[in-house]
């Protein structure tokens, strides 16, 4: 951390600095600068808050040198992590993209099992499906709770398919647990910092999706919090960004994330192209955009009459389009790694 | 809602529309206009988004022509809801603006009753803290828990002063509801709708934090959940949004919220001049700001000792900063009753 | 355009409305609907703001149908438009991705010329570079000016490489044409009106770049006013736009905008990995993600030494890490012309 | 400047640097850390660009530490800046706010004069009102042009007030020079570096306007750039920004950029209440709240009737709107002047 203090600052100041930084345990080097003094405080800096110290009086400015994120960082551990959902999917590193495919929330067994029959038949590893799906509207659908949960492990039972939902709440993790393969945390509950605790708390695979206008450090740190409770299979999840123009898409689609957190962590990184985009027709060329980017996996709505779907129709596709964007992501995939 | 249909929809697909709506029970008026049809549904449509017709094919947009809230909304409610926190502190309407003051953290009983002191004999007439305080990163102080209710209850006990904090986690609800006049929901937790169900089905009041990219509507459908649960005691906290620029100030406070909620809603509306700036010599002028515009309080962060506080030093206020401001806003809040 | 009307609209607003655009030349529909009334305009609604309706009294809202833009639109011009820059470069359409190269700005003719016959031999087809270059912050490298234009014309005869170059002040217009086959209007210069109106009143082929912060919709009517005054030959180029996150990324690049655009408009679009992304490391990545998803091309900043170059560094290819891109790149467009 | 290294940065890489930063002429003071070394360069940093040191290899991070600006820096000129308009309207420092109001767009002569007389009978000490009127869409009304600036120089002389208009090509300069008593740079103009160049050798006192999305940096960093060229009579003016939310309000007023200019600079600040909100409804309350963050100035949109006006209707005050804020204003000022 480097704090620099302001032109005029006393030497009170300076030593008043000196010792804040010597209090925390951290050591100090001293810059007296012609102009200024900069302070340089080494040590577990990933503790404090830069506020700590911006507080002091004739501080100008504080600046971190490290990440604010550790366990998470290539810096910490070097090889990329593959995350194992279920028996045998693996995502992360060299590993093929992963295709996770499933309506918005899981409406009936019927639906469901002919959705996964579907997913499989196109190549789909994972099965997704909310059972908990409160909007941001009250008085609509707002999921099968426990019944969505059975007809999932079901549809697993049936297909093969490893399954994630959404835990919204601390008191259904236990339950949800039990049924699926994987934990999804909501953009909207990125920064809940229970549920991450608790989720940290478990040794199932977590999917994180970034908060609707994170940024990409307080995404990370959500999920330092995660691996710093104890469970370090955590693979990101990018799902489009609020900005200023949502009327053509529903949010920004920040492809360059995928780069920017391969080369930042070690965790794989997964794009929802659905949510990202809101528009069905939107889905096929950003799912391609992603998976040219080094994208360890992509997880597509998809419902057999998106007409029908109780939440998301517009953005989900139907099973023609589905089959069809599958092929063209197999043939693009083997494309890159023929080229590689 | 209105439902404009493209200029080349066909029959089937004009009928298809309106056989939808008809399903949902609600009625249609069609107007086959020269160059597109569009078609009104009238009835209950807060309980349907625009999507579910936004999908259906020859649709090319959809609009609300109600608003999507309901019961926060001065449509349904015309007169000020007026919130009573504790024995008698009166929020919203024509009652003075409320001054709620006090630490980010709890962090000991004896700072924790200093601070009080001061809010008291400056004429607050709440008393803010946090027992619960996780932090965007892990491995930071996180609030005393229960310690920090007890605590908060003696400085009630001590002062007369009415409390509020903020609850995170569904678990914890009952325990705070035990030790506080009012249930604060932080920003991060705007959206969490498990949490807004559960506080919705409890008595206290109710601080409801802007989420920090929400929008003006999505915050009141956050009301609106906690209403429809049966708990109508809300107040909303306008806190600052998340902008291109926070190089100056930690947020971009949205001071035409205030005027904007007040129009809307019948529910009172409160500033927090101390996260919305993120700088204590920012809070003076944006807490004059939002007294002008009409908000029914603030919510202020004050330490004895800003530079040793464990969280949010940089936007807290000393007694000394406090006591200036506090007759300031008297003397303001004075000339507009006289004024008006 | 629809008019929505307060539930409680008078008969004599609703006259009021109605004779307002009538006023216009503009028909009326007119939907006495149970709850309210809503009036539909129709006609020539592209010269109208909707502003002008929502200020008369009784009118709730007022919703376009049309969109605002009109020669830009593919409802207007269903087929493609080919985009012609000096003798036979090809924009638009099915016509393989152009690769625009070249320094930010023209440093000196030795420097151009190497970087051109480069990016001739990499197999781009035109070559960029500023010859005014004013920064946000003055007393910075600023251009060479009319020099820069020699150079560049030397650049182009040796190469035969079409040249194109920014335009920012009308007064250098037609110096400016005389020595370039394509003017760029940068993202800064997107809303200046003036400049648009006289480049519209050109011959020459325009290279459009997206404001920092313009809507799609913005972006579009600038290309409309261009069309407007009588020039066809627009190029729209995304280069990133502005959000809360620039940490690890100068700007977000907004790659569902390439399809966007090709869907609402008939107009080529090109892609500026550098600007967007403004870290070299990320071009890349991101001109790939542009390919797949359509684009019509990618203009690249490249140098021979980066380290040197007296603006845009980070974000500037060296020539190796150019070439090694280019063959990237021809290779996966031989895939998708092939699997199409 | 303050220059860090990666932590596993090489003694030639570090030499690199600090050859880089000798040629540039400014000094340099390296502090070899145990983690990583910290180079500060040290002189005209304002000259210099972080990139041109974030490029160079093993580098990790480069932070200015002087800020970027400096001729409109408090630093640079602690006195308060008194900008004069026409012959007797002051601006700046502790004189009473300046009231500027008038339309959107000179419509007529006549209409233009019955605005001049209520303006000058409410107190205002200027006119304001737009000649050159270009809007986003092309094919609407765009003014009167010389026409227009003529109207204002008969409305200035018949009432006194001195009169503002916008200037948006730099071909109009020496015709709009001639015919008001201050220059306007329009949001979208902000970064229209030949325009702010050009004005900058006037000796007309200039309002600049906050661009859509311009940082308080970049803002300052626009007048630094008039300044530069030898004009120092600047007035900044907030006007609202763009962000995610722009139902209720057209753009986000950003009333903390007051006092935070008040700060960072010696130059006055006033505030556009009209396109900060576009609603007229919201231009008193936001006026006031400008008044009490200590602003120089309000710039007010007026008409007889806001109906019929040519552009921004919506965000327009009619004449009894406009004579009830005006002694609001009167009587806060007042209040506050009396309790300084």
């Amino acid at each position: 951390m480097i704090i620099i203090m302001e032109p005029g600052a006393t030497k009170g100041q300076i030593q008043n600095v000196i010792d804040h930084v010597h209090n925390t345990g951290m050591k100090t080097v001293v810059n007296s600068g012609v102009i200024q003094t900069v302070i340089a405080a080494i040590g577990e800096t990933s503790k404090y808050s830069t506020e700590q110290f911006e507080i002091l009086e004739g501080v100008r400015k504080v600046e971190r040198i490290q990440v604010p994120f550790k366990l998470v960082s290539r810096d910490s551990h070097h090889s990329d992590t593959i995350v194992t959902v279920g028996k045998n999917v693996k995502i992360g590193g060299d590993n093929p993209p992963v295709i996770i495919a499933g309506p918005c929330s899981v409406e009936s067994e019927e639906i469901l099992l002919a959705i996964a029959k579907v997913a499989k038949e196109c190549g789909a590893k994972m099965l997704r499906g909310g059972a908990f799906k409160p909007r941001t509207g009250p008085r609509t659908f707002e999921g099968l709770g426990k019944l969505g949960l059975e007809f999932l492990a079901t549809a697993r039972k049936e297909t093969g398919l490893a399954v994630v939902t959404e835990v919204m709440d601390t008191r259904d993790l236990d339950l949800i647990c039990e049924f699926t393969d994987m934990l999804q945390v909501g953009a909207r509950n990125m920064q809940n910092f229970s549920l991450l605790n608790e989720i940290g708390k478990t040794n199932k695979p977590v999917l994180l999706k970034r908060g609707l206008s994170a940024t990409i450090e307080e995404w990370l740190l959500a999920a330092e919090r995660i691996l710093d409770k104890g469970n370090s299979q955590v693979v990101m999840c990018e799902r489009g960004i609020r900005t200023f123009d949502n009327k053509y898409t529903r949010n920004t689609s920040d492809i360059a994330a995928i780069p920017v957190i391969r080369k930042l962590s070690h965790l794989p990184i997964i794009f929802d192209p659905s949510h990202a985009t809101g528009k069905w027709d939107l889905v096929a060329p950003l799912s391609k955009a992603a998976i040219v980017t080094g994208v360890h996996g992509l997880i597509i709505e998809i419902h057999p009459d998106p007409e029908k779907a109780l939440s998301d129709g517009p953005q989900t596709l139907n099973f023609e389009n589905f089959r069809k964007l599958s092929k063209e992501l197999e043939k693009l995939s083997q494309t890159l790694a023929i080229t590689k």
